[in-house]
C-alpha cells in the first residue's frame, strides 16, 4: 500500500526490507545455545515424580531407597517447599504435600549426576495414596456437593466474567435474523520443538541465577521470589535461545521453583528438562471450553447483538488460562460493529491438566465461534459472506462500545483482498499444492448489500480439472465424493500492547562504539518471533547503518531494562517504540557533534550509509565553526570518536522507555482501551472435503493482515504463516485427548501437528495502514495468523458439504459423523 | 583522619567500610571462570613457534610435516598475516616474514585439537635462518654503523624525551650541595599468577569475539582492528576473570591477532594460552634503563635542581615501555618542589625481549633514583632524612612548574606518619616477623631543619634484643655481622586518571529493578584490584542499599559503556565518579516518585537501609499530594514499582559519564595537568643486612598514603600491600636475567617473587585528604604501594652498612660486592 503519510525520511530505508533473522545462521548451523545446551561446572540433573492418581490424599512418601542409589545427590519432597504458595491463583506449591489434584502433581524430585540415574531413582520412591473421588467435567465440578479441588475455596468456580454493552433485548428486537449454536473446544498443547528446560544455580550470596525458556523474565523474577520465599532482588533470569514458546512461558510452573530448590539443596547447579511426554502432560494447555452463542442482524445486514456464555475447564491449578475470557470478550464485543453484546464466562477447577496461555490466547477460540456464527447470519440473510463482513467491519478512527479506540484499521481492505483472492484463484504453483483455479466467481464487491448477494450455494462440486493439478501427493478420489468450498473469517487482535499489568512498558539502550557498531540492549525477548531483527532494523534505519552493524542484547535481567514480557503480539510495537526513542536520542547526539564538525545545523543532517550527510549545503562554506572544508559527509565512527576523544568528551548512548497510552480495563465493566492500536486480518480458506473418508484438505489459505507497516515483510509473513500453521492444526488435527484426567496422546505420533509436508499454499497479503502510534507505523502481528483459520476452514467445509462443525479439531471422524447426521436429517 | 569537609550525608555510610571483595568467594572456591577455563563447543588450541635466533633472516619455513600430524587443524605463518602492522610503533606483525628481531619473534603457529598435539607439531616445523649480527645493549645499538633492528627506520633510536623547567645553571649556582649517581635498572616481569590467554571466535557475520585478559577492552577493539584489517565495529571483547595483570594487558601483543587468525583459518574457536615459560619470554617486561642523575639543594635544605638522563632498552618492538619516560619525568620534575629540572630519555631498539607496562609504569624506576639521590642530599646537608623531605614536600593547592595542579596533598602527613612509625617501632607481633622495637629515636619532627638534624650515623648496629623476637624463621646470626638501618622514600602518582589518550573517560549505567536490586554496568574492568567492590560501595551509598544488593557488570564491550582501560590507578577515581553520577541520577528518580507518594519535597528525602526516608517531617500531613498518612519511609522496591506500574510509568535507570578536567600534556614541552588529582605516599623500611652473606631482610615496611578517602580501607590496604610486595621484589629479588637476548630464568624457581612467607610486616597508614574532585573524596592508590619501596630499602641499607646501591635488585651478591668495594676504598 503506497502510503503518503509514511514517516520514513530515508529514501533507501531498511524499513520494509526482507532481512533474514539475525539468529538464523546460528540456528541452522547448530551453534545456538538452547537451554538444553547450558552446561555449568558440577551441574546435576533433576527429574520429577508425578502423582499416580488425579485426586488423592498422600499418606506417606518413602524416599530412602531412591536416596541410596549411587549417583543420587538429593531427593526432595514437599518437606523442602517454602511456606508460600504461588501462581495466578496462589494455589500452587512446588511439591504437593497432603493432597494431589491432577496426574501432573509433583510428588517428589530426584537430583543426580545424570538424568537417567535420576529417572531410575524416581521408580524407587514409594508413595502411599488414598484415592479421592475425582471431578473431570465442568458440569460435575459445578454440581452442588461435588468434591472440591481446593476445599479452602468452598467452590470449584474460580472466577467469572460478565460483560455487557448495549441491551440484548433491544438488539434482539431489531433483528431480522437470529442464529444460535453451541461449541466444544479442545485442549491444545503449545507443542514447542524444544521441551521446557531450566538450569538453576545459587551463588555464594544465596542469589539465584536461572537459565530459562520463560517469556516473562522480569515477572518470573517476582514469581520465583514468591514461590521460593527469597527477595526478587536476589534472582537473575537469563533467557537461553528459545526453541518455541507460544505462551507456554507466560507463567511460573512448579518445575521452575523445583529446579531452584534442587540447586539449593545440593549446592550445585541443576538442570531440569522435560521429556516430550512431560511437555504434553505437565505443560500448560489451551483450555477447553463449552460455548453457546446467539447473534442477530437486521434486515440491512447490520449486526444487532451477540450473547456469549461459556464454561472453561482450567484444570487443577489456576494459570493464565483463567484470564483468556478477557480476550474472548474482545472478539465477541468488538470484532465488527455490534451494538448490543453480552458475554459471560466461568472458569472452573477440575482434576484435569493445568491450562495456560497458548498463542492467540482465547482468540482462536472466540474467533472460531464468532466467525462461524457470522457465516450463519450471512446465510440466514442470504448475503455474500465477504460483503456481509465488510458491511459490519470496524472502521478507522472509531471507538467500540467496549472502549477500544480503533485508530488505523484495514479490516475492510483485508476482506476485499481475500475475497479477490477467492475470486482469482491461485495462479502459481509455488505452494504446498499446485495452482488452484477459482471456483466460479463468488463475490462482486462494491455492490450494495442485499439478500441476493450470495452467489453459489453450499455444496457446489469442485470442477473436474483441479485434481490433475494437485501434484503427486494428491489422493486418487472420486470427484462426486470430493466437494470443494471456500470460507472466510476475520480477526481483531491487540496490536499495540495489552495493558494486562499496570505497566506495559519496555526499556531500550542504544550505544554506538568508536567504530560505528551499535549495541541495542532491549528489555524485550527473542523467542523465535524475529524481534531481534525487527528491532535492529528500527535502530539501523534511525542511525543509517546495516543490521549487521547492530548487536541486540536481550537475554539477561541484570543487563537489560525492564519489559513486561513476550505476549499479546506486543514486541514490535512496544519494544520497537522504545528502541526507536533510544536510537533517536543517540542520533541527536551524533547530529550535535557532526553539525559542529561540518559547520551546519543538526537539522541539515541525515544518517545513512554509515555516515552523517549534509542534506542542504547552504551556509557550510561561510560557517566559522566549520573545521573541514565544505564537507558532504562524515562517517559515524569518526563522529563518535570526535565526540569522545577530547577533553570533556562524551560517548554516544541513548535511553528509551515506552509505555503505551492505554488503560487497564475497568475491573467491573471490563471496558477500556487496553491496546494502543489493533491489528486486523481476514482469511479465505479453500478446502476439499472427501465425503467418503471425512478428510478435509485445505487447498489454499489466503491471509490478509493489517500490519500497520511491515518493518520486515519476510518476518511478518513468517509470523502469519506460522500462526496459520497453528490455526490449521487447531482446525483439523491438534487435540490433547484427556480422559479421566489423563493425557492419552502425549507424543508427536498421536498428537498431530501440521508439518511442512502438510501445509497448504499460504498466500499472504500485507495491508499497510501506517499506524499513528506504531514505530514507523507498525503494529503487532504475531497472533493474527492463526486466530481466524479454524473459522475460515469450518465455513469452507459448510460451503463444500453443508455441515456446520461446532467441535474442534474437525477430524475425519467428526466430519463423517456430521455428514451422517445431516443425511439422516435430510432423509 | 577526621575530616569536617566530608561529603557524606549518610550517618552509617558504607563508604569507609571494610568490605571483602565481591568476587572473593568465587575466587577462593574455584567457581570463577578465568580465561583458561573458557571452553567453547568445537574449540581448538593454538601454540606458537618462536625464533631460534635473536636476529636473523628467515630463508624458508617448511610446515608440511607439522600439517600432517593427526589432530593438527591448521598451520599458520606470515603468509596468513593481514597486510597491516600494529602496536604502539606500528612495527609489529602477527607472524614475522623476512626478518626476526628477537627470540620471542613469532615464526609460525599450529592449531590442533589439543595443546600437546599443537606443541608436538611445532617441533616438526623446519625453519631455515641466516643469522644476522645482533645488538644486545643500548650502547651498541646507538653506535654509528650498528645493525639496524628495523632498517626502514634508519636508526635504533625510537624516540627521545627532553623536558625542562627553570634553568639548571641557576639551580646549580644556588646549590650548597650537589650529588650525582648512575643507576642500572633491570628487566622485571609482571609475573601474574595466570599466564596470558585468549579465546577467539568468529561468528557467521565474520565478527570476532575475543575472550581476553586485556586491561583495555575498548582500545584492544581498535588495536585488533588494525592488526587484523577488519573494522573495529566487528570486534567484541569479553574480559574473563583476570588472574593478575599489572600492566601486561595494556597493549596488543602478537598472540592476540594470532589467535584470531587461527580461528579464522580453522573456522573454529581457538584458545591460545601461554606456558609459564612463554609468559616470561614473550610477555612484556618492565624495561631496563641506565640512568644518571645530578641534584642539588641550597644551604637551607631546599632542593635546587635535578638533572636526569637515561637510556631505555625497549627491545625489538615498541610497546608502552617507550612511554614510561612520561611518568619518570613526572617524578623527577614534580616529586617535592624543585625549581629547576631537566629530564632526558632515549628509547632504543635492541634484539632483546619486548618491554611494556608494569605496575607503577616507570615510577618504581624513577622513584628509586630520585629518592636515593634525596637521601644523598640529606646526608650531604647533614639533615634528618624525614625532615629534609618534609621541608621540600609538595603542598596542597599548588601547581608544579610542570603544570601538575596539586589540590589535595597529604605528603607531609605521610612523611610525619612513617617517621613516627620509625621512632615508635612495631608494637605488635602480627606481621611476618615479630614486634620490632625502635632504634634509638631518629626524628624530632617539628624542629627547624638544620644540618645537625640527623641523629644517628649510617652503620649503626642493631641492638642485641631484636633477634630473640624474630621467631623461628630467624637465621642464627652474629650480631656483629648483622646491621640494622632505616630508610625513607616518598612517591607522587597520578590519582585522578591520566590523560594519555584524548579521552580519559568512563561510562556507567545504574538500573534498579522492581525489588530494589541494582545493576551497575560500568565501563571499567575488574582485574583483581577490587574495583567491583569499591564501585558497588559508591552506588550502594548513594542508593542506600548494601553491596550485596548490587550486581556489577563490567566484562563485555557490547554491554558496557566505553572506558579507556585499567591503568594509572584510575578506576576508583574515574569509574567511581561515573558510577556516582549515574547513581545520583537514579536516586533523583527514586526521590521524585517517593516525594509524590509521601507528599513531601524530594529534598526532604534520604536513601538508606533499603528505603527512602523522610528526614524532615514538616508539611507532610497537610500536603494534598500525600497518599499515605504521614509516612516515615517507603522501601526502594515499592518506590520503583510505584514509578513503574502505572500508566505512563517509568523505570529507574541512571546514566553517568565522567571524563576528568585534565589536559593532554603539551607534545613539545610535556607540561600540563595530566591528572585531576595526585596521590602521595611515603614508606619507611627497616632492614637488617647480613654483612657476611649479603642477605637483606626487611623487618618492617611502614606505608603511609594519601588516598584522598578510603572508600574501602581493606581494599586500599590490599592494594598498598600488594604494591609493596612487588616493590620488595623489585628491590631485592626480581630480575629477568637476559643474556644475548635470551631470558635465562623463565620460571618461578629462578625468577624469585616475594611470597607470603617472605613478606615483612607491612604497616599501612591511610591519610585521608578528601579530594575535592574524587568520588567521596577518594583518589587512585593502586600503584603507590610499590613505587617508593626499593628506594626506602636502599636508603635503609645505606643507613645500616653505608653502601649506596645503584643496581636493582639488591641481591646478596651485589651487597657483598658493594661492601667489598667500600672496605677496599676505606682501607
Amino acid at each position: 500500500m503506497n502510503n503518503p503519510k509514511s514517516k520514513i525520511q530515508n529514501p533507501k530505508s531498511i524499513i520494509g526490507q526482507r532481512i533474514p533473522k539475525l539468529d538464523a545462521p546460528d540456528k541452522v548451523t547448530g551453534r545456538m545455545t538452547y537451554g538444553h545446551d547450558v552446561t555449568l561446572p558440577g551441574m546435576l540433573h533433576g527429574r520429577i515424580l508425578y502423582s499416580r492418581y488425579p485426586h488423592a490424599r498422600v499418606l506417606n512418601i518413602d524416599t530412602s531407597r531412591a536416596g541410596q542409589l549411587p549417583g543420587v545427590k538429593g531427593v526432595l519432597t514437599a518437606a523442602d517447599n517454602p511456606p508460600t504458595k504461588f501462581g495466578y491463583g496462589k494455589d500452587n506449591t512446588p511439591f504437593k504435600r497432603d493432597n494431589v489434584r491432577s496426574l501432573r502433581d509433583e510428588i517428589a524430585g530426584v537430583v543426580a549426576t545424570d538424568p537417567d540415574i535420576a529417572e531410575e531413582a524416581l521408580a524407587l520412591i514409594e508413595v502411599e495414596y488414598e484415592p479421592l473421588p475425582p471431578v473431570f467435567t465442568v458440569t460435575d465440578a459445578l454440581t452442588p456437593g461435588a468434591p472440591l479441588i481446593h476445599p479452602e475455596r468452598k467452590s470449584n468456580l474460580f472466577n467469572s466474567f460478565d460483560y455487557n454493552h448495549g441491551d440484548l433485548e433491544t438488539g434482539e428486537a431489531e433483528s431480522e435474523v437470529v442464529v444460535e449454536a453451541s461449541y466444544r473446544l479442545p485442549y491444545v498443547n503449545a507443542a514447542a520443538m524444544e521441551t521446557s528446560v531450566v538450569v538453576a544455580q545459587f551463588d555464594h550470596r544465596g542469589h539465584l541465577t536461572m537459565w530459562s525458556v520463560t517469556q516473562i523474565p522480569f515477572l518470573l523474577q517476582r514469581d520465583l521470589s514468591e514461590a521460593l520465599g527469597i527477595p526478587g532482588s536476589q534472582i537473575r533470569i537469563i533467557q537461553t535461545a528459545i526453541g518455541g514458546a507460544f505462551g507456554r512461558g507466560l507463567d511460573i510452573y512448579p518445575f521452575e521453583p523445583i529446579a531452584a530448590l534442587m540447586s539449593r539443596k545440593t549446592g550445585k547447579p541443576v538442570r531440569l528438562a522435560f521429556s516430550r511426554h512431560e511437555e504434553f502432560t505437565a505443560g500448560p494447555a489451551r483450555q477447553p471450553a463449552q460455548v453457546t452463542i446467539r447473534a442477530g442482524a437486521d434486515k440491512n445486514g447490520k449486526l444487532t447483538f451477540r450473547d456469549v456464555s461459556m464454561v472453561l475447564d482450567i484444570g487443577a491449578y489456576v494459570s493464565w488460562g483463567s484470564v483468556t475470557p478477557l480476550v474472548m470478550m474482545e472478539t465477541a464485543a468488538s470484532l465488527y460493529e455490534v451494538p448490543h453484546v453480552h458475554f459471560k464466562a466461568d472458569c472452573v477447577y477440575t482434576n484435569n491438566p493445568v491450562t495456560g496461555a497458548v498463542r492467540g490466547y482465547g482468540n482462536p477460540q472466540s474467533t472460531f465461534f464468532t466467525e462461524t456464527i457470522m457465516d450463519r447470519l450471512a446465510e440466514a440473510l442470504r448475503m455474500d459472506q465477504a460483503q456481509f463482513r465488510i458491511l459490519n467491519s470496524n472502521r478507522p478512527n472509531t471507538e467500540t462500545p467496549q472502549g477500544l479506540i480503533i485508530t488505523s484499521c484495514g479490516l475492510k481492505e483485508c476482506l476485499e483482498t481475500v475475497a479477490a483472492a477467492a475470486d482469482k484463484g491461485s495462479a502459481d504453483g509455488a505452494g504446498g499444492v499446485g495452482g488452484i483455479p477459482p471456483l466460479s466467481p463468488r463475490h462482486t464487491l462494491g455492490m450494495k448489500p442485499n439478500k441476493g448477494g450470495s452467489i453459489g450455494a453450499p455444496g457446489q462440486e469442485s470442477n473436474g480439472t483441479s485434481t490433475e493439478r494437485l501434484g503427486s501427493r494428491q489422493l486418487t478420489m472420486d470427484n462426486d465424493k470430493v466437494k470443494r468450498g471456500i470460507g472466510f473469517a476475520s480477526t481483531l487482535n491487540v496490536g499495540g500492547g495489552a495493558r494486562i499489568y499496570r505497566s506495559d512498558g519496555c526499556g531500550a539502550t542504544v550505544k554506538m562504539d568508536d567504530f560505528g557498531h551499535v549495541t541495542l540492549i532491549t528489555g524485550s525477548s527473542e523467542i523465535g518471533q524475529g524481534s531481534e531483527t525487527v528491532l535492529a532494523q528500527i535502530v539501523a534505519d534511525v542511525l543509517g547503518v546495516q543490521v549487521s552493524d547492530i548487536t541486540v542484547l536481550n537475554s539477561d535481567t541484570d543487563v537489560k531494562p525492564w519489559d513486561v514480557g513476550v505476549h499479546a503480539s506486543r514486541t514490535t510495537f512496544i519494544a520497537g517504540n522504545a528502541a526507536h526513542i533510544a536510537a533517536k536520542e543517540a542520533r541527536a547526539q551524533l547530529f550535535e557533534t557532526a553539525a559542529e564538525i561540518l559547520g551546519v545545523e543538526p537539522d541539515q543532517l541525515i544518517a545513512r550509509n554509515g555516515k552523517i550527510e549534509v542534506i542542504a549545503d547552504k551556509a557550510t562554506e561561510d560557517n566559522p565553526k566549520s573545521k573541514i572544508q565544505n564537507p558532504k559527509s562524515i562517517s559515524l565512527g569518526k563522529v563518535a570518536r570526535s565526540r569522545h576523544f577530547r577533553e570533556g568528551g562524551q560517548v554516544i548512548i541513548g535511553e528509551g522507555w515506552y509505555d503505551p497510552p492505554t488503560k487497564l480495563v475497568d475491573k467491573d465493566t471490563y471496558k477500556g482501551n487496553i491496546s494502543a492500536t489493533y491489528g486486523f486480518g481476514s482469511q479465505m480458506a479453500e478446502v476439499e472435503v472427501d465425503t467418503e473418508t471425512g478428510i478435509v484438505r485445505v487447498l489454499r489459505l489466503a491471509c490478509a493482515n493489517d500490519v500497520g507497516r511491515a518493518i520486515n515483510p519476510m518476518a511478518v509473513e513468517g509470523q502469519i504463516e506460522g500462526g496459520a500453521q497453528m490455526g490449521l492444526g487447531y482446525a483439523l488435527t491438534e487435540e490433547l485427548i484427556v480422559k479421566d484426567g489423563q493425557v492419552l496422546n502425549p507424543d508427536f505420533r498421536l498428537y498431530r501437528l501440521f508439518t511442512a509436508a502438510d501445509m497448504p499454499k499460504i498466500e499472504t497479503f500485507l495491508i499497510e495502514t501506517d499506524d499513528p502510534e506504531g514505530p514507523f507505523g507498525a503494529k503487532g502481528v504475531c497472533e493474527m495468523g492463526g486466530t481466524p483459520t479454524a473459522a475460515a476452514i469450518a465455513n469452507a467445509i459448510y460451503d463444500a458439504v453443508g455441515i456446520r462443525m461446532t467441535e474442534l479439531p474437525m477430524t475425519p471422524e467428526r466430519i463423517l459423523a456430521a455428514l451422517d447426521k445431516k443425511q439422516k436429517e435430510s432423509a
